[in-house]
């Protein structure tokens, strides 16, 4: 008889995006003329910039000749590729990470869930609201506890972001060993600046804790005082992971590519306080577990690097920035409260007349054939918040907001 | 203070093809003129074939069209590719799958290794000689218990798979979980045939047992008797995970695909001998910690589905079968025993005159030029032999082989 995962019953079924699924296809099929607008899910829509897709060929014409094929790879990606991740993320912001720090993988959303691999039991704090895969792959793992009869887990420290700590997730006051930390966040858009990220540095070194920083949303910050990466904070390498997706930055969601550093001065210890190097158990992880990122992906990824790819990419996140601009815009206009957007792409709305996250979906959807995402879906926390994102397109994204504007939410 | 996975601690360095490496690297600093022929790692060398190489050409172009462009897919895989698998690799071998059996992925490495995350303490039997990421990832999820001083752990159950059973692993007379088969098998080029088959069949039928069953390899079967998928044997869905790899059937070692077969007839059990669906489990695994395989390797794929297709990839499987013939023609002129090579790319040679493995891997790479992969670095019941494959070019297949008959091994 075979023994499940019994960490797998404990999780709450996420009907989230299946909800979404099922109530705007009800929708349609009742109201088939209906003109829908999805500003909900948080996927790319403009296409690979050119120099991505030459690069893309290019690399797929190598594997069509045996001089040029390439097989198996470095299962941790080729050194092209780490070379200009180490020189151009990190280099040019003056931090100094080694190539072998560097980890590439098809996605963060594998790294972030795949990390708990080499650790052990631990206490982990996660803002709340979060991207559901923090608490969802800890569960898997045994670290959650039971789920609470308020959608949470009993053994998780969660972090609440909410409008008195203008979501940014406070420091807690007792020991935690693993801290999640997003920023620019989903889903409320918001941003840690350099102070706030230094606190939680200094906590993590303080505590001996590592933080799990997810910084997929790193292009899109505006504003000077917010960090591209945790480790413009001086010591962070002693205490951080940073996971680093592509799928944002360069419209990768379907092509698949990420990064994640591991740096070697991180620490981990066994039962007996003895330490181990986190880079070496990841390393292990990474070869045993995975076998690289295909090749032409990688060459792919490479050419935004250069310098008409990086201005093709910057190009398509002005043009999201500029939706989420449109967004603000119109959300002021119309009288509503909102967060984000400045730094991110997502616009966390606050919910009028303290309508739930789910009657404003049901609201926007009937009412103004609009989609976003219920707050609640990210977390209890999320309640009352409604998410919207600028990655549609910006003729899409200026009918929504005027529909918007032309609702009257008092009626 | 962060608790590591103690379970990590356990791993034995596999310093197999990190040695091959170094000991190469010495003889060709020290000898640099040498010819070396590398007959050692099992990866493809022939080029994607043209149809592959215009689907992935067409949907890199579909990328760069904001009109085709694809972001997120679904994480379990296009319909476009399960079905053309559906039909291809089952219908017509009179076995019914339904679509949403099969879970496209990046590799079956990451399958085989990341398929424990569902499962909770159970006993395995592996194999032994074996694909070393069977027992490494038991070790990782702490199945494996201690390392033994011969190489081996205290709580796996091996396999021994040697001269006197054919290199076929014997079912054991008592209860064991989950069991890993591979077949045509890494690295013994041995395949079970279809009554071999299904007694493990009927064995986990009885004991309520999993097969976790490997076919990376399953192009390269010749004989009738040999199936192709375990699905073959009657009821084998109701106990049997498929792992098909596309790295050996199309090349795809450094493209990346496979795809996973697990049936919703598969049972695992809580402690409490409940049951839940090995299939619900590994979905939610598969959504929560993967994100889909690239759009453009997915249609690149779904090519060799096509009439041209399938006629390109079956002539290079039958470029690397010559080559297989070539080794054993020749090995049979030299006078050495081994197994394999004919349903299967691996050629097992027996070491002559009882050398080990590693000596046998000195004799040719100093006496003959040619690397292969010694057996010991499956197991400790590989010890004794030698691994040569059918990748090479058929000119250094051809060259290596010339090398081996002309040498004396009774000198």
């Amino acid at each position: 008889m075979v023994l499940v995962n019994e960490n797998y019953l404990k999780l709450q079924k996420n009907y989230l995006f299946s909800d979404i699924a099922r109530k705007t296809r009800d929708f349609i099929a009742a109201n088939p003329k209906a003109p829908i607008i999805k500003l909900g899910i948080g996927d790319t829509t403009l296409p690979l910039p050119p120099t991505v897709i030459k690069a893309f060929h290019d690399a797929v014409d190598e594997m069509a000749d045996a001089t040029t094929f390439r097989g198996y790879g470095p299962e941790q990606g080729y050194a092209f590729l780490r070379e200009l991740i180490v020189e151009h993320e990190y280099r040019t912001r003056g931090v100094s990470i080694q190539i072998d720090e560097i980890f590439i993988s098809d996605g963060s959303k594998c790294d972030t869930g795949n990390i708990l691999d080499i650790f052990g039991r631990n206490t982990i704090a996660i803002s709340d609201p979060s991207y559901p895969v923090y608490v969802d792959t800890n569960v898997m793992a045994g670290n959650a506890g039971d789920p609470t009869n308020h959608g949470q887990y009993s053994n998780i420290v969660y972090l609440p972001c909410n409008e008195s700590n203008l979501f940014k997730p406070e420091i807690p006051a007792f020991h935690v060993d693993l801290i999640y930390l997003c920023s620019p966040n989903n889903p409320t858009g918001t941003a840690l600046n350099y102070g706030e990220m230094k606190s939680w540095v200094d906590y993590a070194l303080r505590e001996n804790a590592i933080i799990l920083f997810d910084a997929a949303y790193e292009r899109f910050i505006t504003e000077d005082q917010i960090p591209h990466s945790i480790y413009e904070i001086p010591e962070a390498q002693k205490v951080a992971i940073e996971f680093r997706s592509f799928s944002k930055t360069a419209g990768f969601t379907g092509t698949r590519c990420a990064f994640t550093v591991v740096p070697k001065d991180l620490l981990g210890f066994d039962s007996n306080q003895k330490n181990f190097s986190i880079h070496a158990l990841w390393n292990r992880r990474h070869c045993t577990k995975f076998n690289g990122v295909s090749y032409p992906v990688q060459k792919a990824i490479a050419a935004i690097y250069s310098q008409k790819g990086s201005e093709e990419i910057l190009r398509n996140i002005q043009y999201y920035q500029h939706n989420a601009q449109i967004i603000r815009d119109g959300l002021n206009k119309a009288g509503l409260e909102f967060y984000g957007g400045i730094n991110s792409p997502y616009i966390w709305v606050k919910s009028p007349q303290d309508k739930s996250s789910w009657e404003l979906f049901d609201l926007f959807l009937h009412q103004m054939h609009i989609i976003g995402t219920p707050g609640s879906g990210f977390g209890p926390n999320g309640e009352g918040y409604f998410r919207l994102t600028a990655f549609g397109s910006q003729k899409d994204t200026q009918c929504a907001i005027e529909r918007i504007q032309n609702y009257d939410f008092n009626a």
